[in-house]
């Protein structure tokens, strides 16, 4: 392994020479290709319209690892398969209630995901920072339905900064409040957009503490009630959810293959999860980043490129409620010692190319993604900066992958981010095929020239 | 005139030692203006819902300027004003039938913007460029129905590149057509998307060939039409449109004015057209433009920014067809001897912005942009280039105005651009704001360090 290393790291070192007009014409061939003979855009509708939701552990969760899976194995990779694993199994019931007492005013609401279903009547605390509830008086606290209201900051250009500013609320919100005896949590959704979807996501129950109902408010809503409670505090709001956990069961990712010519065991891939919330379609999160991947893979497959690298597309499963299928995926690249040089992920939506996070401090690394924008930037990928690669491509770092994150544009991300307008609908064709044309790009530049992740400064 | 020239010229040598935190900082406070603020959105709101189509000459066209109008006065200009124009009328009418003969078969099509009504019932002749008629024996042509089927180039990575390389099928094919004796024409919608909306805009009859009706028909209606006609030429199809043309008619374009402060005479103004295509809402087309105007003056002068230059917010009239808006503009700076030093368009769609197209190969000018990228870039501005500034702002070229095209991410306006889908909503409030922001920071730094337009090299 260490062999390789230094070898890949030869490669890379001789980089910025060999950047030529061949790479410029080849990369404008990914593009063609993508643009004109793309299907991952009706691969997509299929995922969206014929399987729809596909929470881990759901019905069409287990359609949707079929339906690639055939898809793959139709596409002719050199070889198609999955990796199993045990998943969580969290299912929302078929209610959510949110009024005011007696039911005279409704509120758009769903249950944060792994929440406990249950019934809570009281009046309302309001709070814009889970750090509050430590220094009020617990008797504020008790017995009342805890409302985090802190919005998104809308002036962070990039959204996924205002959505990493208060994403605290529902992960970490219901806990906070139930150790000062609240009975249960309302939290605005994580969205810029004014209207009535609300938007899910995974909370987490600390055990030592009562597991309380938590729901997320449209934000619309959640507006409409901060503003009823400010005229009247003494509101009684009731709160209904019967969601429940059932046992963990077997899911599985699912991978393509296109086998490498010239480096035994060493491998690059790119991915994308493929659960998604069942309250929407999972198309931008993170239909889009699957289909993109197997599409990359699939352009520099259909344009004979000869990779020297193994090439993968990986559907990750349970990236939204536990991360197993990241996991599992990199217990076994260690255990089957297959070296993973480079990983990127696709799970910022299937919106217009802007540039890639790339995982390191080291210069030299840095400094050879810089020496290739100018092949990549008529493209629209522009931002080649330092950054997070993301959740499923995680796990590798440790066994010395460079992770790199795809940057689509963010303005539009949260508007439809765990959301019932996380649709179909919502995905433009061109830029789907764009993003994954820029992921195949890349590839081509990392397997040709060699990278390596390195060490912090 | 000569002197102001050279003092702005010597502003621009300044330049490159000037940028310094506090435009970094005063940016920022821009963006900030624009994503808390803002006003635009609720304004596009009410031209898109409450007024909606409005083209020249229609009722829709004079309730604009009236909004506007007010509107402005409202918000506190030091000026607010209307210039008037006569504008052609051209009505769509309430028939555009395009179906085979006997109607088994209905095909999605509205009348070209121009076009005069009329039936026709004939067989259908493809040809995918307007030359090829020439070339072909004009017995082929004569009595039948030309149908253009050359689509979008998907390849173009701006769209507006592929726009550029088939609008002359709608332009100048019905005329040419007219020449061989056709009895009418079709024209594939200029749209990269698949669907069911027909696309309008404006064709031009030249006036030596008879007057035939011209449509275009949606993309999906275009590709069933082409195919049929493949398995059987001898389909014989019926045409019919009843639009017609009223006499030009009296309208307005619509500015409001921030004085200036340190060069009397002198203006730099940023503008959008207010005159959009009746099957419509005019949203990305050019109502996000407008308020993006409108919107970039107000948030300098709620910062309380002091400009050089007096600064203005043009809403020009009629640039669909017949570009009389800013043709009367031009007219009257060179009347009134104002000095417009630089003007900026915003007519590409509400999208998130990517840069500034800059009219000019000046290479001081050109320079002097490029070093304003690492104020821009932070906010999506990375492409910065030579281009065209814009149809309404065109003609005060010739005045020496330096001119400049806002540039938003070009991959879905022509999936509304001329469409019944161009509607308010989709339009996206934060990369609408964000846009106004971009031409807010701009005219900033040009007023600040001054720019000249100069001569071509």
């Amino acid at each position: 392994m260490k062999h390789l290393f230094l070898a890949l790291l030869l490669f890379t070192m001789q980089a910025k020479s060999q950047i030529n007009t061949e790479d410029s014409l080849f990369i404008r061939q990914i593009f063609d290709e993508a643009l004109t003979n793309s299907t991952c855009y009706d691969v997509l509708r299929h995922l969206c319209k014929e399987i729809g939701p596909r929470l881990s552990g759901s019905r069409g969760a287990a359609e949707a690892v079929d339906y690639l899976h055939s898809t793959f194995k139709k596409e002719g990779f050199d070889s198609v398969f999955l990796q199993e694993m045990l998943v969580p199994h969290w299912v929302r019931g078929s209610v959510c209630k949110v009024s005011s007492a007696g039911g005279q005013n409704t509120f758009s609401a769903c249950a944060l995901g792994n929440s406990m279903g249950g019934k809570a009547t009281a009046k309302v605390l309001m709070v814009e920072h889970v750090e509050d509830l430590d220094s009020l008086d617990p008797a504020q606290i008790k017995g009342k339905i805890v409302f985090f209201t802190r919005p998104m900051e809308p002036r962070h250009i990039n959204t996924f900064k205002a959505y990493g500013g208060c994403v605290d609320q529902r992960w970490a919100g219901p806990s906070k409040a139930a150790k000062y005896g609240a009975v249960a949590t309302m939290v605005r959704s994580m969205s810029h957009k004014e209207d009535e979807f609300p938007h899910t996501g995974s909370m987490s129950y600390d055990t030592l503490y009562p597991k309380i109902p938590a729901v997320a408010l449209a934000t619309a809503s959640a507006s409409r009630l901060k503003k009823m409670l400010e005229q009247n505090p003494n509101t009684i709001i009731e709160i209904e959810t019967d969601c429940y956990t059932l046992p963990d069961t077997i899911s599985h990712n699912v991978i393509a293959q296109y086998n490498g010519t010239e480096i035994p065991g060493a491998y690059m891939i790119v991915g994308g999860h493929l659960d998604a919330w069942d309250n929407g379609e999972g198309a931008h999160d993170d239909g889009a980043g699957c289909v993109q991947s197997y599409e990359a893979i699939r352009i520099l497959k259909n344009l004979g490129y000869k990779p020297r690298n193994n090439l993968r597309a990986v559907m990750f499963m349970n990236e939204e409620n536990g991360l197993r299928g990241a996991k599992k995926y990199a217990e076994l690249t260690a255990k089957n010692r297959e070296t993973h040089t480079a990983a990127i992920e696709s799970d910022r939506g299937g919106f217009s190319p802007r540039g890639f996070a790339i995982e390191t401090n080291n210069k030299e690394t840095l400094a050879l993604f810089e020496s290739w924008k100018p092949l990549l930037s008529p493209y629209g990928l522009t931002d080649i900066l330092e950054g997070s690669g993301g959740a499923d491509i995680g796990p590798l770092k440790s066994g010395g992958t460079l992770c790199i994150g795809y940057l689509p544009d963010s303005q539009r991300y949260f508007d439809h981010h765990h959301a019932g307008s996380d649709t179909f609908e919502e995905v433009n064709k061109r830029e789907l095929e764009l993003g994954a044309a820029s992921m195949a790009a890349l590839i081509y530049l990392m397997d040709k020239y060699g990278v390596v992740a390195g060490a912090s400064d």
